[in-house]
């Protein structure tokens, strides 16, 4: 930052200090350094965090950051791990904490749906729904119950229910432009439409497209579909103790989620990665090597119970259906794997799972099995659960004794965890999944790295296979070898035509090339809408095209 | 026209020629009346019409269209039916007529899509998915077998089956956009993405909301998901004889919607919609007088052994599944309405009915049932049907033989059909439903015309409400006061916040109020990406606001 830009950052800190209280203005070295931090080896910093309480005062920074040039990056929670946490794409960016715009405006029993800000979280949302609309559930990701919801649907995430792709139960936003007026898409710009919530289409072009996985606008408000909690629900894991019947295993399971027999978001994941969620990296038993030597990977793989591949997921609607659709499931995957169904509708789920394995005698190798499906469990009757990123300790060399009780767990930040997900979209297809197995193996196990892979059936056709790059940043050299690793992954899995469904700072130089109409339309749309590049430059939608 | 304009024209219909065969540029005073036709009252005239064979061709037009200034408007097969047909929203606009575009360019037997251009219809895609991927159907609107399927989709137009709402099961678009390059939405632009036509998301900001109800680009192929055909089929009928049971019917059928018994696009019709698709007004029997009297309409409403209110739909699934839904909707409609269940699963459906009818020792009452049934159990099993359709005749004084003995029904332009659709959308709540009934009658009845209605849960949590106003456009006066009629409606739907899912000319005006952030943005967009104004000037993004 030279001497004029310090300048003009000064003064927009005073009027925006002017605006908000002063305590919700802050650019002091240690908070800067808080938000800086990150799990992936891309780190930003700020030159100042501000913390609006309203879409009103979101307006006027947006106002005052115009007039001064200083560019602003919204994050809602910080807590988008393993893609760049709080981290702007460049330093220097005024940040907008959105933590404490956390009201629900409405949740609404009868249709089924909530408005909410940015600041409020999978825990709130749940607690609140509980409360005040017992019928439905919340689609939880796996980022925990501090996580933004907003903040997480506008970057795709995605849950394990049959609400699991949040685009589609999205409907309606409230957006601040780069003027600072405040668009609302949908039916709800006309202010009195009765189905502003409960029909996402509006009249005209649909808009909401425009505001996820880019810096066209920030959004303060988003209106959200709930799941009705089903009559009858059942969990199943399928145990899958052949290495080589992955691509059986999906070819398998792609025409039940196809017809709907399957209709949440199933999830499939290799041995280490559903280990990684239950404990750290055995470093001693590996000699302090890694990849992983096979016979250790075989001793964990037993000793928990799990196959090579391990299928959850849910059936659920009345009772009936859900019988029905378990002898399907059983019946497809018959010389694959072991289905195992577990059910609760009103005893907590480790009574319920003591009462079953007392009642039905099964052993402890049942009960281990049962300790790593309960928050898959947990997820997928819509409760949010710090489990997945439990995998972001893996390869850290502190112990932390939390991973094996539970939460609270601390802060990846301030253990040093190291976490950069790959996220690459591929039919639901045998040949696919193996494929991409055969690319990124190779490359991990050359910087080091083993592959924990889930692959998740998000509709009815794709899947996302997710891989985490866990390291430890406290050690030296390993960041580095995590960004070459990474660098080298994208680049490959690109060449073959994965691309990613979302990505952090590292990832978009992946992704453009030149003379692309997408990308020049995306950018002229953005020189029409924010000609100063006031909102997140450099966020998804390149600069130059 | 001034002679400034005419002779741009001229020079642009001489290069078109060029570049097309000359039979393809027409602007003949018989060709631009025929494509100037509208069931509704408002018409406007093309000054040519073009006839691409292919997306290289439609650049090649718009270039020409660019440096001539002239204002090109697409249309797929021109069977808009009462939103405007083939019109654009001025006249003296270049049509360009993609009927000549009709390639399918993929059938996906395995991932279960296809991927079509504009020319496809209806009808077409049906055949080729029979044969090509039998284990598929297709979603049929009610526009009939000679509609285009994408052309329809880019309009929000709806279906009846588990994949009725088109825009959720789009996935990619080719577009050419007003400089003549062409976009690819979602990962289609990265030319080897594996996922392009199965995860629609793609990275990025989503630009396929942009195309649709726009005119923003010329969409020349679009990737479609197809509908894998259930194991058991079962099409449900209600009658509900009551008229004052349709908020109680709404209600109780919510939560099945809600919860995914009823997977379908469940449809509840008034007597005179059924009955309008089945004959024309019976003017001799009102005495020559609109609306109808209220005997007459009991008399036909028993004739036909309708309900006052009567809802279509099917349970799909495996058997048991199907078996458990028809159950929940007994019971949920009990002191409503009497369910009738049918059965197809390898004959034709007429004479699985007789079978029916014979095996039950059901009487005329049920057989006549079954006849009003038919169109739509076609259209769930994923058959086009022109039923819909011969509404449009309704009120036409010249007899159509075809209406009762079935296709081929003429065309709606050549006997002087008038026809204009209402569309609000509403939530799924009796209140709802109520208060737009309360609305329209005495409006409707003011200028004559019945209230012919359907509802159409288009989603777990809206629906759809399509009102036809058919009159005679070869009796003076009957489109002026349908015009008026609908001008009237339109304002008090609005101003009671029941906005309309979809609109023809004459109805933009009343969705456009100035200040409104959302129209000046889409604006914005507009001016960034068709500075020059060519493609679709005025189709539904306003030219001030």
């Amino acid at each position: 930052m030279n001497i004029q830009q310090s300048r003009e950052v000064e003064e927009a800190i005073m009027a925006w200090t002017d605006v908000l209280e002063a305590e919700r203005v802050v650019w002091d070295e240690t908070s800067l350094f808080r938000y800086s931090r990150s799990t992936t080896p891309y780190t930003t910093r700020p030159c100042a965090v501000l913390r609006p309480e309203s879409t009103s005062e979101v307006q006027t920074i947006v106002h005052i950051a115009r007039k001064f040039k200083i560019s602003v990056y919204p994050v809602s929670q910080g807590k988008n791990w393993g893609y760049s946490d709080a981290c702007a794409p460049v330093s220097d960016m005024a940040l907008i904490d959105m933590s404490r715009m956390s009201r629900i405006h409405e949740i609404n029993p009868e249709l089924g749906y909530v408005v909410i800000e940015p600041g409020v979280t999978q825990g709130q949302l749940v607690s609140a729904v509980q409360e005040k609309a017992p019928g439905y559930q919340v689609d939880c990701t796996g980022a925990g119950p501090d996580a933004s919801v907003l903040g997480n649907a506008l970057d795709r995430g995605f849950g394990h229910t049959a609400y699991g792709d949040h685009v589609r139960s999205t409907c309606g936003m409230e957006v601040v432009m780069a003027d600072g007026a405040l668009l609302k898409t949908g039916f709800g710009h006309f202010g009195n439409a009765r189905a502003e919530c409960v029909y996402p289409y509006g009249i005209g072009p649909m808009l909401d497209g425009l505001f996820s996985q880019s810096n066209l606008g920030i959004v303060t408000s988003m209106s959200l579909w709930l799941m009705p909690v089903p009559e009858a629900f059942r969990f199943f894991f399928i145990r899958c103790p052949d290495d080589n019947k992955l691509e059986a295993l999906v070819d398998a399971l792609r025409p039940l989620r196809m017809n709907g027999i399957l209709n949440s978001a199933v999830h499939i994941g290799n041995d280490l990665r559903v280990i990684s969620s239950t404990m750290q990296y055995p470093w001693e038993r590996c000699n302090h090597k890694t990849p992983m030597p096979e016979a250790v990977r075989r001793e964990l793989r037993n000793a928990h119970a799990l196959g090579a591949w391990n299928v959850s997921g849910s059936l659920t609607g009345t009772l009936p259906q859900v019988n029905a659709a378990g002898k399907h499931l059983q019946h497809a995957v018959r010389g694959i794997g072991k289905v195992m169904f577990l059910n609760d509708r009103s005893l907590h789920w480790r009574k319920k799972a003591v009462h079953l394995i007392n009642r039905f005698g099964i052993g402890m190798h049942w009960r281990r099995q049962l300790d790593v499906g309960v928050p898959n469990y947990e997820l997928l009757k819509g409760i949010p659960t710090l489990m997945p990123l439990r995998g972001a300790f893996w390869r850290v060399r502190t112990p932390i004794p939390e991973i094996a009780s539970g939460i609270p767990l601390p802060d990846p930040l301030d253990v040093g965890c190291g976490l950069i997900w790959l996220s690459p979209v591929l039919p639901i297809r045998g040949e696919d999944a193996g494929s991409i197995l055969k690319l990124l193996t190779p490359i991990l196990h050359g910087y080091g790295f083993d592959c924990l892979v889930t692959y998740t059936m998000l509709n009815e056709r794709s899947m996302v296979a997710i891989i985490n790059l866990s390291f430890d940043k406290n050690v030296p050299g390993e960041s580095d070898a995590a960004r070459l690793c990474y660098e080298k992954a994208m680049q490959q899995l690109v060449a073959h035509g994965y691309y990613p469904y979302r990505v952090g700072l590292g990832g978009m130089k992946h992704l453009v090339k030149s003379n692309d109409t997408f990308w020049q339309t995306a950018h002229r749309i953005k020189q029409a809408l924010d000609p100063d590049n006031i909102l997140m430059p450099g966020r998804y939608i390149p600069e130059d095209v």
